[in-house]
């Protein structure tokens, strides 16, 4: 295990001080940094782009799959991410897009038969198939000031539970990364402890919803976290969660502790 | 809507009596069989195999895949599936394995851009990669004397959250799975309306794990289950949840309803 965590470190130092990726993230280090003996690193649920390819796919960029519904919110809420001032200057809005990434720093001590596989082939659930359209169709805001996180999901045909419409797990799933998520940018790296969810009405496969999420209270290690999936006009709630996430050391994940 | 409707149950009718599909699924009709219209189909959530194809993959069964902890639960319960009798007579055993495909009857309403996509391209959302090993690889028994079903899920490195571990919604999704078969086969078609889980420690991608779902009480439309997640051994917890579930006439689904 202390090897393995000797290995864990090397890697890390490998990656410097991953200034380009926090670039990238276009948001400040210290919300979703942590610190692993001393070196800095990004945490879980904000995926990191390959460290194999100088230029990563950001999965929460347009593409052709994205109907009128999707990418009608997503201008919405892009165009609030610059907006210009009275003297015609341009400056950061209130809304922040988070930039989408297939894998992450991928140091399991865990796994069994597959761990020489992990170390090379392991992809973010959520971003698991490239064909675009096919499953998870989305893109992230946060708007600091209000403490609260919005998501444009498009669910693809590859997400079906009940005949026609999206799994129970395939909303789960959005919800765990929303909230979780907005509950790093908020309180450092944390890790899902409960998930209450209520499903409302089912969700038709290939539609588009929005999910809120806001901030209820943070005590000590814990953040609580609300979350709404509603239909994209906001018109039918689809699902309601309340959600728990606990502060964590990122170390103690890394020894599967 | 209502044309939407016809085309349904032209569909279904087309079908016959599934008498076929009820048979490979091994499990009294009664069990997980709902009636549209007078024409008697299987619930959504016990997967039917495609339509277009003789013989659909059965992705219940062990593959190369599979690891030794795996293999070992599976033959666990497969082995008490057909017991002998004294005389030496095979006969049913005590647990039943249920076949899994990864396609439903898709009639879809509610798609919007998706509509026709959907029609021939939409794959239950656990059955969606076929690469062995990828992603979900799991097999369900039920054991109807004891109201319980167990899952052998062998979480593969597509489903990564946490680095080196599987990410919340892949667990839920798996929780739903497994819950949403149990309440179909003790109460008929349902849908999830609650799943409250608490996420108790992280499952390492690559490990094998063991769902354990009971039926907690049924009351009218509601049927409850709770289910644990453990390391194959049964030492470790990694999730508790209680769930609802609740009767549904599944032509309101299939309306959008």
């Amino acid at each position: 295990m202390a090897r393995s965590l000797g290995r864990i470190c090397k890697g890390f130092q490998r990656l410097g001080s991953l200034s380009s990726i926090q670039t990238q993230l276009r948001q400040p280090s210290t919300s979703v940094s942590v610190s692993v003996r001393g070196t800095t690193l990004i945490r879980t649920m904000v995926a990191l782009p390959s460290l194999f390819s100088s230029k990563p796919r950001d999965f929460s960029l347009p593409n052709s799959s994205w109907g009128s519904e999707m990418m009608q919110l997503y201008e919405h809420y892009n165009s609030q991410c610059e907006v210009e001032t009275e003297g015609g200057e341009k400056q950061e809005g209130p809304w922040r897009r988070l930039p989408s990434y297939n894998r992450l720093l991928k140091y399991a001590t865990g796994g069994v038969y597959l761990s020489k596989i992990i170390q090379s082939k392991a992809r973010l659930f959520t971003r698991n198939i490239r064909d675009p359209g096919a499953a998870f169709e989305y893109v992230l805001f946060v708007n600091s000031e209000e403490q609260k996180c919005v998501c444009v999901f498009q669910a693809g045909h590859l997400l079906e539970g009940p005949p026609g419409h999206v799994h129970g797990g395939a909303i789960a799933t959005m919800i765990d990364t929303v909230t979780g998520t907005h509950a790093t940018i908020l309180s450092g790296p944390v890790m899902t402890a409960n998930l209450n969810i209520n499903y409302r009405s089912p969700i038709p496969l290939g539609s588009t919803v929005l999910l809120e999420s806001s901030l209820d209270k943070k005590e000590g290690r814990k953040t609580f976290i609300s979350c709404k999936v509603t239909s994209s006009d906001g018109s039918k709630l689809h699902t309601e969660t309340t959600a728990l996430f606990l502060s964590i050391n990122f170390s103690h994940l890394l020894l599967g502790e």
